[in-house]
């Protein structure tokens, strides 16, 4: 399968049925690159206006509506030495009454920053950093934000997200993941941006350690199946986003599309899937800080593999 | 410290200002026996009405409003053979044009049954099992319902939960944890009860499985320390709660509760702990399914114990 | 029918199975005070500690679980000329990043107080009041808080609000109104408290302007009728009132058991009342200020009496 | 000045950036048409795709990002006399038990069908209506999807709506009010659609009465005037407009809106909004049925004109 280098010459801050910047088929390789959520590239050069800038759309041939675009984050890695985070707690994710104390800590200051040691695998503050001075965090790669064109020529911000994904900003969009869209559009039209070095569940702070990244992915198409949210896979678990507000509804997006995977794929009748989800399930918490939140849906991979045919 | 061992005559189903059934003194030891949440003993027998029936209260002597609880769940093991769950998911945890099908899948049913294998540690549904027949999980026991005597002489219902703790429901309260109650009223009134071999992330089919417990714990106090909401402590993780709807809310309450626990205990400033807990918390679903959900804020302890002092 | 005139001697801060001050029995009427939410009685003497102390409760004659306790309202009215009020909107009922500049509005003040004038009818904040200087608002006086026990031995805190009543704060409960509570303990035990001499929906600075009151109230009983939530009744509409968190499950609440009013006692179909309902239902907003928020769901009673029988 | 008569020939399901179908200036009137929101026009004849399609986009000459839009609804009439509506109540505004007995009395059926008398001004359902057999209802048309272009190029699904206005579906949107929405983009590019002849709050059955209108409005600017959620005003109140899920999160939106309001163009201090607000504040629920639900927040004109200055 040919691997396509592409080398974007410019970016969106939509998600919609933009022109293509690349045609690939199903079983292609993609090498190419995102700047950070405010558009500094590896240089730290602002290529493009700030609010998760993507690169894309990559439209993948013979994806039609009703199908499953099925993309796989073969490497991900920061492409520079630095990033940046919010300076405090989102005023969202704390009681309202703790809100004026996190208001007078961050002041007058917008952003901290961080040194990305790319040998090391670490991430420390950048002096001074008081109290987490010389502290190194392990990087754990990201994509906060990717998906698809949405359906009936939408061009959705890319600072929310919904069925057709977006800025999901969940920790579990790793690399070796294998994540799944319903296609909306024609082709299929894939983006991806706004990487963070490591960001903890929730992105409380508002960012992860944003960060410019070297991304390499490849597609392949299900044809056929329709899927309601997205979908994603990793060596342990199957896994369902819901991508609403609030967090109760996230849940139900997908709890809901689990037992339709369930139920379907894997031809669980309702009750025997309900008690596999019951006793078994894992919910992650991808972000309550965008205008639409995310909640992740778990089911190990190894139940699923052990029940009697 | 002198271990007692209680039998419970009478049961609870609120958690309040109830007459103690016993007093002890920070440091003691209980080992004492908890009805499943339908109120069957160990040996099937109906002890007490349905609803959560608590063991308890236990007066801790000294334990004064403003002051913290610490109870360490030493041991926790179903006390017989079999246990049962909910037919199917909850008709609030998925998309509500979804809960039409769950109810036809649960037909008249009430309740499914489990075998319960205390030497191999697995349970099992009873036959015929469908699609799930032979199907064997390893046994988690926690406690879904606990905590202290509420604030102001209120009797809080053993199906909800709130600053006091209560039907919180979540699986991280298990054998090893260190949980922390605020103190609430003179002796605290330490409850017990609702135990679970095993449930899933947010006891999506309004029950893990139920069963009799058999358990041990010791409690301490911390005298003049108040807080605000329920935390545990378990090998990896230090961790607070917040019981309340939506989830968002019991976001809300749980990472305010760590900020706390991280700026005090931790002495960490508003911006360092914002920036610790940003890019490394975890999120845990406690429980969606009762009258108040719960969320737990959790952060990783090696990462706490390696700030420079 | 006999008046009963109940002076209290003393006050719950929570709705629950105390024993009762007075025995009525349906059809009696009551001629009784309340303090104010902060314990100040007409004199503005501290009668009692803070937290919408209730008078009562009430012990009405053959109230059984499962039967309907209404309450008319007959006389609602301030029994001082003084009220007060929070100082700026409560910080959960604007956006998060607002927050900041409001608590720095209030600064050191805890309360504004109120000058109630009981022959016109009016209330205008006390001198310096800047912009609202002698600016006179009409009185439209209220119970904040009012219900009945609880179910199964709870005692609920008098700051919620739940399917027995309680801290509603709904403006709609005025002088006039009949008010519906499900019966949940042997006599019914009815509470009373909270006034407000005005309040707008919502109560969004966390208060009314809060007064002493005097209140005449006539109980009667529907034996045998069971209802989930409070209802309500004035010269205009049916009522049904949900108390929750989010405001989405309040509505949920209100607008369920509103279905269960028109497909009972009216004898709708299910359809016919959907149809009734979408056309012309409305809602007020209670209180989004409170543990449980509160949603009305209201039709119209010329509509219904105009139904082809 | 000019009256614009303009006769539609496409339309969209997406409000955004789109080619404008008329360029008008501040002050002019436009006489147009709607389609309801399944395509249908006045003939009854399929005018385009189902979906709320939009009559527009209308250039305003001079409107740039930073201005306010100002569109007063002058006329707003049924264009047929017939209409249509959802079955039964929405699976998402009941309690989530109740949802399968609705699932059952909706049955196969996909609409109801209503009969729009234009001469006496009333719709009554069509025979057999069972239960409303002959019960005529007063209409009171509104427009339940308006608004303008939003930022950054986004194309917004006519089913939901945001800062920009969009499918907001509150019956205050009727005949002689005036609404404010923020220019977001160059020439605002005003779209309408989605007719009702009659609506409750909150749009229950998801649905009003579902017609084509006609529609004559006209458009000026407030210069450099920068607002963040749509405003209205009618002959009694001010009303800001919250769009968002839950419905808490309308309620803050358009509580801080109606703050911002008092405190630049009223000039009031924070507190004193809070006062006014607190205790006349009246808010109505537009719709709690649509991907974002709306609350609205409104303020007695009397009130605020009867401040001293």
């Amino acid at each position: 399968m040919p691997t396509h280098s592409f080398k974007p010459t410019h970016y969106h801050n939509t998600i919609g049925s933009h022109p293509p910047v690349l045609t690939i088929a199903p079983g292609d390789t993609v090498a190419t690159t995102c700047v950070d959520a405010s558009g500094l590239d590896q240089h730290l050069q602002q290529a493009t206006p700030r609010g998760n800038p993507m690169t894309g759309p990559f439209f993948i041939q013979g994806a039609q509506e009703g199908d499953t675009l099925v993309v796989r984050l073969e490497k991900l890695r920061p492409s520079r030495t630095s990033g940046w985070s919010g300076v405090v707690l989102a005023s969202g994710v704390v009681d309202p009454d703790d809100v004026p104390a996190l208001a007078q800590a961050r002041g007058e200051q917008r952003r901290l920053d961080w040194e990305i040691d790319l040998v090391a695998n670490t991430a420390q503050l950048c002096s001074p950093a008081g109290r987490l001075e010389g502290l190194k965090l392990a990087l754990d790669p990201m994509l906060g934000c990717f998906g698809v064109a949405p359906s009936r020529g939408q061009a959705i911000s890319t600072a929310t997200s919904g069925p057709h994904g977006g800025n999901m900003d969940y920790r579990g969009f790793r690399e070796g993941v294998t994540a799944y869209f319903p296609v909306l559009a024609e082709g299929g039209l894939f983006f991806l941006g706004d990487g963070h070095a490591l960001q903890g569940d929730g992105e409380i702070t508002g960012t992860g350690i944003e960060t410019s990244m070297e991304v390499r992915f490849s597609v392949d198409l299900i044809k056929g199946q329709r899927i309601e949210w997205p979908r994603g896979e990793d060596a342990e678990y199957l896994f369902t986003v819901g991508n609403a507000r609030p967090l109760d509804q996230c849940v139900q997006h997908a709890t809901s599309e689990m037992l339709r995977w369930l139920t379907t794929e894997y031809a669980l009748d309702i009750q025997s899937a309900s008690q596999l989800m019951g006793q078994c399930v894992r919910y992650d918490l991808g972000n309550i800080f965008d205008p639409a939140y995310t909640m992740v849906c778990k089911m190990p991979k190894k139940l699923l593999e052990s029940l009697p045919r």
